[in-house]
């Protein structure tokens, strides 16, 4: 099953595509080393255990001498050290982005004279001669117009900004999709569904390689430039991800075991949120809630030390010029009231429809590209988003500019020295109080200009990301998400700022809004939307709480956080369980068991195991009657991943299992070293050394070593909710289904997959309320 | 296994001890609803079944008419509303007890002459004549020698304050402990190795019930306000956890299923530490890393709920007076430098090192009392640590006070108005800075003495604790391991200060303090070093920087608090894994599969299985030739919880397992009701009806419908790393051992148990680095 980025495009079946298409000239395959092929599922219990194995080893031993001690203390270290390396590379490379993206982004307006790799801020920051209050409007910082003709303002002027500012967002869209064609088809997207499907024991060889990994940075950067409605956040968790895989590659512990180097992307993908948003906590609480599937205490350390160094050092790389960890950094001064919980709760409601609205939309026309022609154009379907983005986006000054900043306005609280359109309120002259603490004051036409340009934004907004996301170019959503929540929360909150303002003597404002007093927050409403809108999308509840929480550094706030991002979930919910990646994930058929899922219905393993009732019988092997050829043309003739070992035929009672993969190269190999075994050589799986009758027999083939002897089985009457329950929590790749010691059939991951969506189709309702 | 507050005093056996002393007049037994024995495990498995069942047939049910739709809808909302109960008894039994405990601990000094109910704090309050700055010395408050000789200074007023001092305590104490020896045994210790254990899925009858609520409620409060060396958030947890079973009762969904209770109680744990420190998220990390076993995503969900519930519930009651949600609220104004990260390492190797200590002083003082006479006399034994915790404590200030307010000053740093002796710094007169960035200045005489005063209530807090945390009454540790952090914590921010101030021209400092710059903050050293010391004694990571980030709003601490919750961690795991509550566990007892342990060995489920080579073969039924009276005799042999059915002795082939409760009633049941049955009947389990040969046979008995037809079974060569991760992840309570579909043994939970335990003795330093 390819995953989304690359099928839609040419129809083509994955490893045509991969043999084609994917130069991934810095990726070498390891055919030795992996035991596993492209696009299979892993046995987690298998992994496990052969790490546990190589752990005794090396206790045993450390036990012999010096120098092995040391190298099982490195051993035992190697972990800590991946993720300091994993939390390093991850800061740099997203301390990189955001000054690239900075950088890019002011290039569409203008360009510094003074050096022209400096962004619009630095440019001003570098010039002393400007005060504070025209910081934005420093000699060195000139618009193209200006550059170029030297008049800075009229319509001439205009419409050369206007029309450079478009073919700017149409070069760096076009470099960024073409680059992600030629390259790295992986590149694209979020990367959060195909993470969330990898962490779950999925292989898709190269999704995580070297090469997508620079890619994915340099076009990452382009896109956000662009001016698209994405953000950076789910392409930088894809990011850290690919650092996790780089590092893993030093160290033969997680190179060779896929199940412990799942262990270290989950840790990589907390590293990836806690720079995207300066928010290590919430990071790491993300991995946990919404990407990470076998997630056990050691990794949620190791996490947390892996999120800790990587915003550490965006810290020192200090992108934002301001010493602040985190993206939108604000301080309220005002408590906030019960009564405020009512637009908070309506927020959520609203939170809850956009997700609504946009998952169902982004799916609908997700499949359109995947079904019609539409997908065989990618090319050209970034530029048009990107033309009608562009051209839309330009005359509105809250679209115009880059959505983090725009996010970061809205979210502000209107200080005194603040000389944003949304804070042009009417000072009242008589009052003197400290800049923090200014009381609740009527709005300027500023404001109501504003709440227009706005309210248009908002619709802007909303039906832009829909299209966008899922082009193929890298793109995230938390940050359109948070800023369509944005402006809805701060239109709220102005809304109710001046309700209280002006009618202070209504009931319901009365005990906590007198004339004078600071009591509405339009920014706190900001950010609460905001929360909302992003929980709508994800339904994450904890992490998001906490990654907003993390922003803002309020304690204060949990409450009405917290309280729309339930509305919202709840509200989201009642439309439809999944969650944007969840739906990603179903569109793409990957084989994805989710946690959440519960599965109700009363079917028995019976119902699902293979062969069914009009299948030809299941392919086994038995211990000591089958010869060689015939165990050939059974690998020849099935494309089983391994085989049953029964006693006899007759009485059909298991004693283990084969993997396709051991019992070809075993075969292969005892035919080229072995002496005496040909094509009627009998295959043994049996303790005691085989009776050879007659000397002129072939010498048998013993194959014992390679026999699982403990192959995992249910009977035929075990509920399928059990299965699941199985398969999910020991990551089982397959399962044998018996009666009373007689093998009847085999589950396999897709069987129980394929049964879950069946039975979901049929019966949707009963999953609802859970 | 008795829980260790009961078997250690007397030395009886659990149910004689039951039977005879705990008289839980509240709590009725449910023979009938409860499937599980007192003492015993549950089945997660099994468990989760049944409310699949329940669920479906709900769901069938709501089709049918709007009342059973209505009923499904409110079903699915009940885990909801349980939760919001919860948060809402949590959080006033929380702020009730914070209320009681202050005016208790004022009460051994004085008592406020306008109202005797009042705390010193709220008494002074009232008081309108007095200022800022002596508010601690109103003249409503009263010293009992003020009171009663009239005089407030002098020897005799020392003395006999002194003397009231003591007497308060012992009574305090010896009502604490007379209390839960007479009423609730169970309210004894800090409760959290019992609530893991029973989160496990262990059967501890009473341990939740009503009684254990109100008497752990009542004592509390006696023991913090005595003075001892102990806390109350542990105890929290445990009276959360009661609130959580309470009403559990009031829906069939959580009472009648144990796997469901223990989801609620997961999510009650976590109110409790939210409302012990007002962290509510920490309190959902704590509850995940610390306390839970089995905690799915929803469960994450409705744990935060009650954890916000319950924090605001607190908030609402406002028992601190300040509007605050945290209990030691903290706001520093500078930043920290890198070169501070050596003494915050150096406080983490400290609090490593407490941990281990007072780990193995603990256990070793804990086991003395389990086997030596000490355990006979536990009044005795609290009354005299009472009498030397109070007569060594109340000569010096900093243990005089309870440990929350000392730790509050240590944590503060100080401003322009602190009046604490710790903030005795000689003032430069020519320096006028705002009050909240005050440089550093040398320590006065104050300081100087306060510095001895801290460094002997270190050695007695260390020492005392030891002895304290396990006595019989309630008891939690984080408060004082908290309080040795943190004097350690503040004596080397001093020191560090000083020697900042002194030497600023030395190379380390020369960089980042300047002369009259603030560049040590004293109090977050301490701050720094208590998350250390909780850390050591704990082992938690992840919930323990959180909750200390929650305690002082300060995202810019993280990366101090998480390299010394890291160090301290590494410390005190180099000797030895556990942390105190594991240790707790192991001490007693307990039947808990630890997630963290991972099984290295070689052992193979053959191993382990029972019968061993040497014991009778296994009991089994056969499927159609067992007679009533042999399952009889079996039954009265045995104490087994279940017997496997086989097809036949000769043939061994497994088809199902039988309970021994189920098997019992059904006899007893088909005895008295079905015609016919008799001892001579044949026993049948077969789904065809059994031929009876000739008219003259007993009338046999059929009993397919309670056979359990997906036993869980795996191969005798299965590595016991798998069993053992089979057995922690599925919640098993037995698995059947087969070999080539031939029935060979069992493996139950204790078997596994008793296994790990032995080859953890044999082989220790194996699992050392992992």
């Amino acid at each position: 099953i390819p995953p989304s980025c690359i099928d839609s495009s040419t129809g083509a079946t994955p490893s045509e595509e991969m043999n084609g298409n994917l130069m991934d000239f810095l990726d070498e395959p390891f055919p030795d080393v992996s035991t596993y092929e492209d696009f299979h599922t892993i046995d987690w219990l298998r992994e496990k255990s052969r790490d546990t194995d190589r752990h005794r080893k090396i206790t045993t031993k450390s036990k012999e001498s010096y120098w092995e001690l040391i190298k099982s203390l490195l051993d035992a270290w190697s972990g800590w050290v991946v993720m300091l390396l994993i939390g390093m590379l991850t800061g740099t490379l997203a301390g990189v982005i955001d000054l690239a993206v900075d950088w890019m982004t002011d290039l569409k307006e203008g360009v510094c004279l003074s050096a022209f790799y400096y962004s619009h801020e630095q440019c001003c920051w570098t010039s002393n001669e400007t005060t504070f209050d025209d910081r934005d409007k420093c000699p060195q910082w000139q618009k193209w117009a200006e550059l170029m003709t030297g008049h800075s303002e009229g319509a001439g002027a205009y419409v050369l900004n206007y029309f450079l500012y478009v073919l700017w967002a149409l070069l760096f869209s076009f470099l960024a999709v073409s680059l992600v064609r030629v390259f790295a088809p992986y590149a694209c997207g979020s990367g959060i569904p195909e993470i969330k499907t990898i962490l779950s024991g999925f292989i898709i060889r190269g999704y995580l390689g070297k090469w997508t990994l620079l890619i994915k940075t340099v076009t990452l950067v382009l896109a956000v430039s662009s001016g698209l409605s994405l953000g950076k956040e789910g392409p930088l968790v894809h990011v850290a991800c690919c650092c996790g895989n780089l590092f893993c590659s030093l160290f033969s512990k997680y190179s060779k075991n896929e199940g412990k180097r799942r262990e270290v992307l989950s840790a990589a993908a907390a590293a990836g949120v806690s720079v995207a948003f300066g928010a290590p906590i919430g990071g790491v609480l993300f991995s946990l809630e919404e990407v990470s599937y076998y997630f056990p205490l050691k990794t949620l350390w190791r996490s947390f030390f892996a999120a800790l160094v990587a915003a550490f050092t965006l810290r020192a790389i200090n992108p934002f010029g301001n010493s602040r960890l985190v993206l939108f950094y604000v301080e309220y001064h005002t408590p906030w009231y019960m009564a405020e919980l009512v637009p908070f709760i309506l927020l959520g409601v609203f939170g809850g429809l956009w997700g609504t609205l946009f998952i169902r939309g982004n799916i609908a026309w997700c499949r359109r590209r995947k079904t019609t022609l539409l997908g065989k154009y990618p090319v050209l379907e970034v530029i048009v988003i990107t033309g009608i983005t562009a051209v839309l986006a330009f005359p509105n000054p809250y679209t115009r500019r880059s959505t983090s900043e725009l996010i970061s306005e809205l979210f502000n609280d209107c200080g005194a020295l603040e000389s944003s359109q949304l804070c042009d309120y009417v000072n009242n002259p008589n009052m003197s109080r400290p800049v923090d603490d200014i009381p609740d004051r009527p709005a300027g036409p500023g404001v109501y200009s504003a709440l227009w340009q706005l309210a248009l934004a908002l619709i802007f907004k909303i039906v832009i990301t829909i299209f966008t996301f899922g082009m193929k170019i890298p793109s995230g959503l938390f940050i359109p998400s948070m800023a369509v929540g944005a402006i809805a929360g701060r239109i709220v909150g102005i809304a109710v700022e001046q309700m209280a303002y002006h009618h202070h003597d209504w009931i319901i404002f009365k005990n906590w809004c007198r004339p004078g007093a600071d009591c509405v927050t339009p920014g706190l409403y900001a950010m609460v939307g905001a929360a909302a809108c992003l929980g709508g999308v994800t339904r994450m509840t904890v992490s998001l709480v906490v990654i907003m929480f993390e922003l803002t550094g309020g304690l204060e706030y949990i409450v009405p956080l917290m309280a729309a991002a339930v509305t919202s979930k709840w509200v989201a919910d009642a439309f439809g369980k999944e969650g944007i990646y969840e739906s990603h994930i179903q569109l793409n058929g990957y084989p994805y068991l989710d946690v959440r899922d519960e599965f109700t219905h009363r079917t028995l393993a019976t119902d699902v195991m293979r062969p069914r009732r009009s299948e030809p019988p299941l392919a086994v092997l038995t211990q000591d009657s089958t010869t060689v050829e015939d165990v050939e043309t059974l690998i020849k003739d099935t494309d089983y991943n391994g085989f049953p070992v029964v006693v006899s035929r007759e009485s059909e009672r298991l004693i283990g299992f084969v993997q396709r993969r051991e019992l070809t190269v075993a075969i292969k190999t005892a035919r080229q070293k072995q002496d005496g075994v040909v094509s009627s050589s009998v295959v043994y799986f049996t303790e005691d050394n085989p009776q050879v009758a007659e000397a002129c027999d072939p010498q048998p083939l013993k194959l014992r070593r390679i026999l699982n002897l403990s192959p995992f089985t249910v009977t035929d009457h075990t509920p399928m909710e059990t299965v699941v329950d199985i398969f999910r929590k020991l990551g089982l790749r397959q399962c044998l289904v018996t009666r009373s010691g007689r093998l009847l059939g085999i589950i396999t991951k897709k069987d129980v997959l394929r049964h879950m969506a069946q039975m979901m189709n049929q019966d949707p309702e009963s999953i609802m309320f859970n």
